[in-house]
């Protein structure tokens, strides 16, 4: 079962599904000019100006450098054509050439990088052109909305123009937004659209910057939003086919599947493999199209089997170790998993039952069905405090936001339980909160199954809204309002400022729960 | 005349003779460890030792390096495979790799450049492999003996195998040497034959490394050198028509052509102007082509036409300035230049004279002539002191070699005059000594027009023999044997060590006058 053979014949489904990208050119019309002010988010706004005027009245020496800045984060491919003054070049000519989604990394091009993850995903190049005139294709596909230009070896003074970015993607267009939305919902929908948009690639990308990979707890995520905009349903059979087709040793789903040179996977996160099934479901439920629920269920199956080793009588007693047990769940360390992870297994199980009834595998469902009453009773028993209607974790008894979301997605508590549980943690000063959009996401998600969509609306706006107000034409990966140099990776130039996990707004105003 | 369609022309011309290429894959097997020692040539050996054993027995993280070693100087791109220790690459790779052809170019990497010549000259790259594992060819073409790989942000510990070099040129071999010569002169012959090779690209270009580009002056000393090894006169031929396609607005043609993205002019040399007559002449007598002779006679006679400007009443009278009317003679600011132009120009009425009786244009012929009678007798005058025996040029009347050499090939001094003036200058601890090969190969020919054979190869195996001693398998561009950190550009690392015009010695040694 699951065998190199079965899993070649996956990736092979998955590869006659890989769509032919689209492309197109979008010329860069603005240079961007950073200015410090400490009242705006991450200290620098970006001055626009007219980039021809610029262009054509400046050359540029060793030492000079200029920013550019395109009319929307886009993914894709830098061209431009460069000259020498005098059309004699006496040298080649060499480029450092920095892009950036937000101002700090281009405004910081020169300041080291000491964060955890490996800087070669801040994106720079050191480019050679040996020969003038020449229009330059850069071969490696970026993110960015800014691009700095340093000259570090030209010859004399050269000259730049028709500066401009190849764009690419699944899809070339932003889906509609309804105008008689309130303008900030309006942004908040196009800047969700705009994000999905970018990360549609040959797969789901969870960021186009970094990791620019299919990590399963994205593609959820990803799959509401393309529900209710650009119903490239093929794009989510690809990517389950991708997930089947680079298992883990044992079976395991990875968190993450590479996709080049050739898929192939990725790290073990325990707690996205629990939403194997979810995924499934509903990419079956969205698309109709069962065959594959049929096709991959024994795979789905052998996932919850996988998790057992971590639970003793019903109870989750896993340890999180990111090198080895990975239980995600949220960017936070702080966090107690424990509640979390146990009803994510509830829901593992949850959707492994509604889909063995969709198949007609009626003694599956009932299993299935034990394993969730089980698995709810014990967590009732050991997490519900019905005293203070909150969920509490661990041996401390830590009260989180990602507790009670769980518990709500999982249907241990009930929506009114829920609500009450929710608006506990609003109250108390202390409760971790969610740390990460993805949580954030499952924050909303929760208010929904409660039935307050007044509420969900409101924390909405407020979230994206604030980023929106803060500039993002992108949703960001890492986001604490209260914080503007948060990062998970000690280095907040590392940030993905267009991450798959933080579009999910156009889900919720286009009420996709409904659909 | 000499417009913009005929130009075109030849420029058609010349792209009819672009040789294919040929491509060959040289692995490399030797790991190079730099050992400092201030008694070699530029402070350092490189010591070798078996690259597969270092490479199967070591991962590399960031911070780390290391150098490899090619069996012999090579023109072409690096080719390597990258891995990842345990299959799982977290991020793109980012190495620096830098090239060099002495060791101090790999093993000064970081060294600030401060030389008068641009630095994106010195052949490093800063690449990113966005995945692993990858078979990595660099799209570039460089020249090289050794390899310097900086790990500069790699995820974890990556893995190198198979690392290699794709040479390429007009020629895959190395012209068979002489087993008979003595084993010094072997080594000089070949490492003069591998200089020729390496330049031997698309067209003739001076160095491979710096400046990859057709100089005249430099062609004229390969075209020598070819004659006796390769006989690709096909590409002397695509070299005139690219000088005959590339002229400055005047006609006049350039000191070089650039050969991409399109042919074109580069910067005038008015000395090397001056022997454009003399080229055409010795590749019509080798090449049996006399035809482009005649198709190039009248821009040929252009020239000499231009070169009147500089001179009154047959006396040069030009001033040396480099951005404005170049005569580069040597590489020696304090040379002066009068008398060496003088017979320059000699030499270039000399051989419209000679190409005019062979193409049986006598009215021509005895203008230029008289031209050289008139400049031959006002350079006897003004420069020859019978009394010393030796050429003096400029008001403060300078002895240097250089003047006493054009003199001798100018004709203006005969073979018993030249060799006066030659061991005057020899015994003149003060004279001005030649400051480069190219200058030294006229030395050498002029040894060789006054008849003194013994003299030229003991020169030639004393100059050449120390560089081959000092580990030159190609010649250096720049030589002072007194000097191991001369260069002419304020860097030593900026000089090329694989030149053209420091390639003549096979000519000698297979006695090409003779042909």
């Amino acid at each position: 079962m699951f065998n190199f053979e079965q899993q070649q014949q996956f990736i092979k489904k998955a590869n006659a599904l890989t769509p032919q990208l689209k492309r197109w050119v979008v010329p860069i019309e603005k240079l961007a000019t950073p200015v410090f002010d400490e009242n705006v988010w991450q200290n620098y706004t970006m001055k626009q100006s007219d980039l021809q005027e610029f262009l054509s009245t400046h050359s540029f020496a060793n030492g000079d450098s200029f920013i550019v800045a395109l009319p929307e984060t886009l993914v894709g491919q830098l061209a431009f054509r460069l000259s020498s003054l005098q059309g004699y070049a006496d040298s080649p000519s060499r480029l450092r050439i920095t892009l950036g989604e937000l101002p700090q990394e281009v405004v910081f091009a020169d300041k080291p990088y000491n964060g955890t993850l490996n800087g070669s995903w801040l994106q720079s190049e050191v480019i050679n052109i040996d020969d003038l005139p020449m229009d330059v294709v850069l071969p490696r596909r970026y993110c960015c909305k800014y691009i700095r230009f340093d000259m570090i070896g030209v010859p004399r003074r050269i000259n730049f123009d028709n500066i401009r970015f190849i764009a690419c993607g699944a899809e070339d267009y932003l889906a509609e937004v309804d105008k008689s939305l309130s303008p900030i919902l309006q942004e908040i929908d196009r800047a969700s659209i705009r994000t999905l948009r970018n990360c549609m690639q040959t797969c789901f990308e969870d960021g186009p910057k970094r990791d620019r990979r299919l990590w399963l707890g994205d593609l959820r995520l990803q799959a509401m939003v393309n529900k209710v905009t650009y119903k490239r349903f093929d794009l989510v059979k690809r990517s389950l086919y991708l997930l089947a087709g680079a298992l883990q040793n044992d079976g395991e789903v990875s968190g993450c599947v590479m996709e080049r040179p050739y898929p192939r996977k990725g790290c073990h996160t325990h707690d996205y493999t629990m939403l194997f099934s979810l995924v499934l479901y509903e990419y079956c439920r969205d698309s109709g199209d069962w065959a594959l629920g049929e096709e991959l269920f024994d795979l789905a199956c052998h996932q919850m089997q996988l998790m057992e080793r971590f639970f003793e009588k019903g109870l989750f007693i896993g340890e999180n170790d990111p090198y080895k047990d990975w239980f995600f769940v949220d960017h936070d360390l702080e966090l107690d998993r424990q509640a979390a992870v146990q009803a994510q297994a509830i829901v593992g199980y949850n959707y492994l039952a509604k889909l063995s009834e969709k198949l007609e595998k009626s003694e599956k469902a009932s299993a299935f069905r034990e394993k969730v009453e089980l698995l709810s009773k014990v967590a009732r028993d050991k997490f519900y405090d019905s005293q203070t209607g909150v969920v509490v974790s661990g041996e401390k008894l830590q009260i989180s936001y990602a507790s009670q979301i769980w518990m709500i997605l999982a249907g241990v508590l009930n929506p009114e339980e829920g609500k009450r549980a929710l608006l506990a943690v609003e109250k108390n000063q202390s409760a971790l909160k969610p740390s990460s959009p993805y949580m954030f996401h499952y924050l909303l998600e929760a208010w929904q199954i409660c039935g307050d969509e007044e509420h969900l609306m409101e924390l909405l706006e407020e979230y994206y809204g604030s980023m929106v107000k803060h500039g993002a034409d992108t949703f960001w990966e890492a986001y604490r309002p209260e914080d503007p140099f948060f990062s998970p990776y000690n280095d907040v130039r590392m940030n993905s400022a267009c991450h798959a996990w933080s579009g999910t707004a156009s889900y919720f105003i286009r009420k996709g729960y409904l659909q």
